[in-house]
């Protein structure tokens, strides 16, 4: 953060402007899941290397949690000294592990904020702590989930392309929450290929990696054996990966999914094109289950957050574990220093 | 090996009797592929350690990869000096990489004569070296593959179950080589309840380990979240479970598939019940490429094999890695000392 102390030479009124929009805006989440804990619990490991980051929530609530500073922008922030909550009032005191649907507007407007603090450039990136679906689908919450609504908030819905990330391994699926019954039928060239190529857009832009690889995976066992097991390489993922290649980009496959993520194999790609959830997930939370981060791309705005749920069951108790919070505030704030390059 | 000197008191004449079925059997597979090479490896591996055995194939083709002795029986078998080898005619001389329809015979009978060795009780174990089945349905083998033509010679056709195990984490996914949409359609109590029942049993028998805790995947991303991402949890995994528990099977799940591989989640089972080929071989070479064994539960003799193929690519050019190998060795020999018990 720098301040600029500008005397106004007429009045002798002395203003702060704040420069930099070095924050990242964290938000409320489900103030009943592990949210608070996890957010008290990044500050102070982050606290004095950074990066820096405000929350926007409930300053009395998150005072529970660890030492906080209400602050009406950011500029007053002073991260090392306390936690900066921009005050967002809550319905309902929370109850940890006790979803209530009365906060279900804060926690939505938490959201909306952030992204407007982005948008404005008031704040670097958005960070956002986990939520319960049911609970905001019960208030109103049209979205089918988190992603959705930041791509609808920022004008880019369709747009939005999930990877999730830990250090040896970087994912994309092509399809997410669907059933596996549902992802096989919704496979189809022309999703591989945008999200193929949003993929690489972000790794050059967010990644500052000049000449990424990919990789997509095959979608059978030994990625179907030239068609004897199930032919969707050849008929669907072949045709895209021919495309992808036209287009200058550097993709590899499809490849046996089962070999695809040995140490050997990650060594040769920047990020995996995946057909389903669990084809991603699988590998990923088997090689690293802590430190996930989940990154939207395809969006205007700097996007993570942990890739956990609001784990009620676990919700201060002081069980829960900051490290995928952490990682993806780092990673935020990486992000935003690639694009501002 | 044990050998009783036995002297025969009215002509004087010494004979040799054979004690101890000790030795295991190694089947040649095919010859063209890196079986050779990494059968001369594991001898030189385990000459001195063990366990010992002995290859069922061509000496003098043997002899190019490291030393060999030729034996008619196991009991002429010096496992330290020389690799023992029961000659079995090849009808060509093999080139590596090239695979030759003419060696099928040989490749065929030398999987008969091991598996007829560990039912006499002359082998422990039979262990298999790769093949490629194209190579063999060409010359007429009917079997869809090497386990299911053990399974007919064992006369337990359609009772194999495949267990792949690194030091980590055991595996057994309850459909093999399908494509992913067959592996859907193929879902079904009966067969989650005759796999997870043979591998309860084979853990018990083969791994001496009293009361096994099995694991159960879901099939869906996080198990299906209570139906809202595909129901069969709910309509065919979770009667399998209720069924096993009622015969006193330890059994966890259905488990969330992209949780139940990290170290913590592994603990807490003995073996993995997967549904289809990836969702068991991600995990398992993800965590561990080189050390994975085949092992058939279900056969009254031993098998294993490695968990690898015949690699044409490489084979003849030193570069072929014999741990696959190594492992399934050992993983017989421990598994034919436990049923001995």
């Amino acid at each position: 953060m720098f301040f600029l102390e500008r005397k106004n030479h007429r009045t002798f009124e002395r203003t702060f402007v704040c420069f930099g929009a070095g924050l990242i805006a964290v938000t409320l989440g489900d103030p009943a899941g592990v949210g608070p804990e996890i957010t008290a619990l990044a500050w102070r490991a982050l606290r004095h290397a950074g990066p820096e980051f405000l929350l926007i929530g409930d300053p009395e609530f998150a005072a529970r949690f660890g030492p906080v500073h209400a602050v009406s922008e950011p500029c007053q922030a002073r991260f090392s000294e306390a936690l900066p909550v921009l005050p967002l009032p809550l319905a309902a005191q929370p109850r940890p592990g006790v979803p209530d649907p009365a906060n279900a507007p804060a926690i939505i407007e938490s959201i909306a904020r952030a992204v407007r603090m982005a948008q404005d450039g008031a704040a670097s990136a958005v960070v956002t702590n986990p939520i319960a679906k049911s609970v905001l689908t019960r208030a109103g919450f049209p979205h089918p989930g988190h992603t959705e609504f930041l791509a609808a908030l920022t004008g880019r819905a369709g747009h939005e392309i999930m990877m999730l990330a830990v250090p040896e391994l970087r994912v994309v699926p092509v399809t997410v929450h669907l059933s596996l019954r549902q992802a096989l039928a919704r496979l189809d060239t022309e999703a591989i290929l945008r999200t193929a190529r949003t993929t690489h857009a972000a790794l050059r832009r967010d990644f500052a990696i000049a000449a990424p690889r990919l990789a997509v995976a095959g979608l059978n066992p030994h990625a179907g054996e030239d068609g004897t097991m199930g032919d969707e390489e050849i008929t669907v993922i072949g045709p895209a990966i021919a495309s992808l290649r036209r287009e200058g980009i550097d993709v590899a496959g499809p490849l046996p999914p089962d070999t695809m993520f040995t140490r050997e194999a990650r060594a040769s790609y920047d990020a995996a094109i995946c057909h389903y959830h669990d084809q991603a997930l699988i590998p990923l939370k088997t090689l690293d289950m802590w430190n996930g981060v989940n990154i939207t791309l395809g969006l205007p705005i700097v996007r993570t957050s942990p890739d956990h749920g609001t784990a009620f069951g676990i919700a201060g108790r002081g069980r829960a574990n900051p490290a995928s919070l952490i990682a993806a505030l780092r990673m935020a704030s990486d992000i935003a220093r690639n694009r501002a390059r």
